[in-house]
């Protein structure tokens, strides 16, 4: 039916060592970097599905956005599943960070040598694991590179069900959800971010194209009048906040009447803003 | 912390008659419409969270993309959790479906009474499930226009953590996470679709931004040849077919490496294409 050919025994007992092992795209919740220590954390699987954690509890070898958050997601999954190997001995690889900030291309050829020994578990035939700090790996985060490696490299690529924070706040927004695009960060310059709105904006009304963007949860109040200064009043804006989380919210309206309203973001807590322009 | 305040106790009790009830996004699995009536059903909490299914279990009111594919979502729940109501008594709502085809606007003004009659419940008090036939609804669907209705009436709307075809291809591609569009369907005629190939393939140069596009199953295959025709031979092409079924798949390569590879596309199951210029 598909190429390649894939079973169902391939798709659950580990990969033997003479092949190769997979790369299996974990996702995290999305409420990591929210709590503090003291909080309890939600049951997992309020918003993960059960599979994804079953996968994440069989795996042993790690490529993480950020070893501490892998930690405190792997005690979560042991609250609910044995895990393969204790915590202690868990393999974790931290990915490179690429320069702090925005706009950050994908990781060139260069970088091959690298990305190959962070593959070298599956390339030695075990499973590995790709975690973000939250929400879905390779999505606005630095994990495609990898995930391109190991297309290169024949390492099966496996993507497990969980939530995406700007898919979300697509869907949450009301706004177009037949075109739409994730620009990632806006520049931090006033002058250059309003002239970006702007631009987006443009690109919104020639295009029907909802404009989704994220910011530095300290910036957020920033962000936001910033929007409401640079669209047209036409313009439907949306902000979802602290999503799957008990206290998130999102709500969309025209810049012309949330000028009408004022509205305190949080500083703490991520946020995804949206807009389409008509 | 964030506005407008929420509290736990909102979140898990249903609303009363005097307020509004709230619309819930129920995502739905991405494995409707490729099963056969006789095969069985995967797990539900394979690929939805408990929390996800439990609220779908909690409601009585829904609006759908589709009927029949709503009610077989929820006897899958009803064998996980009782329904609040029985199968036969719960109310489920068809979305108006728009024209068949490619580039759909977003529902004007006009239909605002249409919209008003079916968020009726949750003006009257009642939690309303929206739903598509797979994946998140408003998402690559015709229920945006409910989402948005809904802000419009102050009718609270909370997005529940489930899979997206979209963003999970999109992890898998290894394609760029940071900035990416989705664009729906391409035009169905050759010559139409060559140049708005073309054109994105120049965008995604240009911005540095993946490409997404569906296509409905029984056209993969047509496709698949288009891309590779009009796409340069150095321009990343991904695909993922079957996400979240257990013979899934997803490979990315050069346009120029997929012409020299034959690649048989499922024309009964759905894939996501995308692709990254350089």
């Amino acid at each position: 039916m598909c190429w390649p050919p894939c079973n169902k025994t391939d798709a659950v007992t580990p990969s033997s060592a003479t092949t190769r092992g997979r790369l299996l795209l974990i996702p995290n919740t999305l409420d990591l970097g929210c709590l503090d220590d003291t909080a309890p954390a939600p049951a997992l699987t309020q918003v993960l599905p059960v599979g994804t954690v079953e996968a994440a509890a069989g795996l042993r070898h790690w490529i993480a956005e950020n070893a501490k958050t892998t930690r405190a997601f792997l005690k979560r999954v042991a609250a609910l599943r044995p895990l393969a190997a204790p915590l202690q001995e868990q393999h974790i690889a931290v990915l490179p960070r690429p320069p702090k900030g925005h706009g950050v291309a994908i990781t060139a050829e260069s970088a091959e040598v690298a990305l190959r020994e962070l593959l070298a578990p599956a390339l030695a035939g075990h499973d590995v694991g790709l975690i973000s700090e939250a929400g879905l790996p390779a999505v606005a985060d630095p994990g495609a590179a990898v995930v391109l490696a190991a297309h290169r490299l024949g390492i099966p690529v496996v993507a497990l069900s969980g939530p995406s924070a700007i898919v979300l706040a697509l869907a949450a927004s009301g706004l177009q959800g037949q075109s739409f695009a994730f620009v990632g960060y806006l520049p931090v310059d006033a002058g250059a971010r309003q002239q970006r709105i702007r631009e987006l904006e443009q690109l919104s009304r020639k295009a029907g194209q909802t404009q989704l963007v994220i910011e530095t949860p300290y910036r957020n109040p920033a962000l936001w009048d910033a929007l409401l200064q640079a669209l047209q009043p036409g313009t439907l804006l949306s902000v979802s906040c602290g999503l799957t989380l008990d206290d998130g919210w999102s709500r969309t309206d025209t810049v012309a009447r949330w000028r009408e309203q004022p509205l305190t973001l949080p500083t703490d807590i991520p946020a995804v803003f949206g807009w389409l322009a008509r």
